[in-house]
């Protein structure tokens, strides 16, 4: 909010274009004591279809406890986020207030409640005001459709950037576009989704098929970033295809345009997620931590995920400083198979450590060199199997403690 | 080393005991280039038996795999203890540095290598330097002894203030006495055992009760404390029983004193566990995390601990800011049976949330002069069954993030 931007914010931002059935509207309810909007409402065509992935918390937001009903049925006319109240652990209030929200919006669209899907992020526990709400609502469905960007702004909290990304495929002789905005910033362990991302296209799809394309996207992007290893009680991605491009609708793999479609599905995922990681709560760089040669892809995955929550990993990189003995600690904490002798780790391209023990007199030049800059690679080779993962997370600074010492205020 | 003594630490050092049996020597190894002893040598009398828990990092140091083995025979004649170098992540020089320690120390005693134990710690994946050890050796076996307090500076590492800790129990008629010492301040969430820790009763026990009974305290001390969730390649803690009292050798939960032995045991445990958090690197106020009403001992021990190592809830605790809304999140992620609408929480002796919502109108005044103190209590109640856990952990601070950035350099 008022942190100043990101150092890792990318420089520009991308043209995005228009995506037919897909109208934004944004308006200021005033969940917070700011002068901004705070309501995003996205209007969809009759016929779009939505899949979505939420998080696996034991304490759900009831927003996300409604989208996981509305999903089974895969249709979908309107999304509303709210940001600044999360209405988290908020009891019976919390639901009215998400049933609320859909009915309002239903009978303005003339629509069904459950075609109605609702996010909202923020502070836990305080039951989101159905008054403000409400009167949100209805200056959003009289106000003039807005960009991209200032949807994508709409939907922040701590974020430093607004973060959206774009995809293109040829399905079925049309070219289809896809959009993706997203915010998250700090809380950022996704367990099956991020914080809250929401995915356009105006390609034609069966939703089972884009349930399918969406969790297989998400297990090797959402889920495989990190900032802080703190699990949200919202995480949500929903995409929502409108059908406009006109194209034969997707239903299986084999369908003309299916891998090009989940090719630019997964590229447009691991885009929005890496938006994430740069805008981590204090980053300063963003690392990549890749783990091969483990016994299969999921321990990798865990020891990967292992080391990127490490906090003495984060400092040491914070701190520009080729420590790997933390490193082998945190790969040896992971609980997952692991050998310390066939163990080797690498800074960038330089082989620090090898079979379980220092490179004798490796050159701590270009270390030292990549450590400076602000994108980290961190390699780690187990020697035992097959099995290779990639994660990303951000380094560990100050500026996660001044952040978070006294964001509720 | 150079950081200030924690605001946690205790005003007074205990009146510490000597133990018949154990006679303590330090010396100037050099292993990093400071002005002070770094090498700690205890000598054992003969017929001391030894019990242990050591990290189950699947990178453990030689140190551990050294102990380990040793421990299966039970008899100790010493304990050598290197500080400002791990050892860990070595390779073969790395077991070699740990059998010259162990040949050298045995030659000098005229006992076997495997009645020597070794314990390490510093920075990881610097072979020992064998030279330094032997000539330190060396030094400490012609030096003259020293106090408890002084083997207890020279094992430390980013510690601020030594740590000690003495218990008394009556067993077969013989006041018995037991003290403690232990380093610890960062890599600190102890899998089964904590960095270092050495305890010393002139009682005569058998190993296997002696391991048992260290077993169990550690089950609930060592093993509930956390300060970044990181596990060392080195936690190991070791007691040794000199016999000197002349009990009848404790052997059975029957024994006469049993009872209040393995009591003193435990309760030294946990005063020796909770210096290590009161040292926390950063730390400014001591944490103790309470769950109760989960399904199991073992469910609850995991809420706890996800509580505890939660980066959001351990920043709100340092700004004073009671934001229970992470400890709902922390408690979502652990993975365990949790129902959000039975969740109670309390910060200190205040019930902030209820049966899954904020306790409508509660008094925030003793809650924020709860959170002003040093020592916080969080309490969950899960409302699900009997579990129940307590762990403790300190905030996370500037002042963790200063220590870590260039703790190498």
């Amino acid at each position: 909010m008022s942190s100043p931007k990101s150092p890792l914010a990318p420089t520009a931002l991308p043209n995005l274009p228009e995506i037919a059935g897909v109208i934004r509207r944004v308006a200021r309810a005033g969940y917070k004591a700011w002068e901004r909007s705070d309501l995003t409402f996205v209007e969809l065509a009759p016929g779009t279809t939505v899949a979505g992935v939420l998080t696996q918390s034991k304490c759900p937001s009831p927003e996300v406890e409604w989208c996981r009903k509305a999903l089974v049925l895969g249709q979908a006319r309107a999304l509303v986020v709210n940001a600044g109240n999360s209405n988290a652990f908020t009891g019976d209030r919390g639901r009215t207030a998400v049933e609320a929200i859909a009915a309002r919006t239903a009978q303005h669209l003339g629509c069904a409640p459950s075609d109605v899907y609702v996010a909202s992020t923020g502070v836990i526990g305080v039951p989101l005001p159905v008054d403000k709400a409400e009167a949100g609502l209805d200056a959003a469905f009289a106000s003039a459709p807005v960009g991209w960007v200032d949807a994508a702004e709409t939907i922040m909290t701590t974020d430093t950037f607004a973060k959206v990304a774009t995809q293109r495929a040829v399905v079925g002789g049309r070219t289809v576009e896809l959009v993706g905005v997203i915010k998250g910033s700090g809380m950022i362990a996704p367990d099956m989704a991020t914080m809250l991302g929401f995915i356009f296209t105006n390609a034609a799809v069966d939703p089972a098929f884009l349930q399918r394309a969406l969790a297989a996207a998400n297990t090797k992007t959402f889920s495989c970033i990190t900032v802080d290893s703190d699990t949200s009680t919202s995480d949500t991605v929903l995409a929502f295809a409108t059908g406009a491009a006109g194209n034969p609708p997707l239903a299986g793999d084999e369908d003309e345009g299916a891998d090009a479609f989940v090719s630019a599905l997964s590229a447009l995922c691991m885009e929005l997620a890496l938006l994430v990681v740069r805008d981590g709560e204090g980053a300063t760089k963003l690392i990549e931590v890749t783990v091969e040669g483990a016994e299969s892809d999921r321990s990798a995955h865990r020891i990967a995920m292992s080391i990127a929550n490490s906090p003495l990993v984060k400092t040491a990189i914070a701190g520009e400083d080729a420590n790997w003995g933390r490193v082998v600690m945190a790969v040896g904490k992971a609980g997952e198979p692991a050998e310390r002798d066939k163990l080797s780790i690498r800074f960038g391209a330089t082989q620090v450590a090898e079979h379980g023990l220092a490179v004798t007199g490796y050159d701590e030049a270009p270390v030292t060199a990549h450590l400076k800059g602000s994108e980290i690679a961190i390699g780690v080779d187990l020697g035992l199997g097959e099995g290779r993962a990639t994660v990303w997370t951000c380094d560990l600074t100050h500026g996660y403690i001044s952040i978070n010492a006294d964001y509720r205020s």
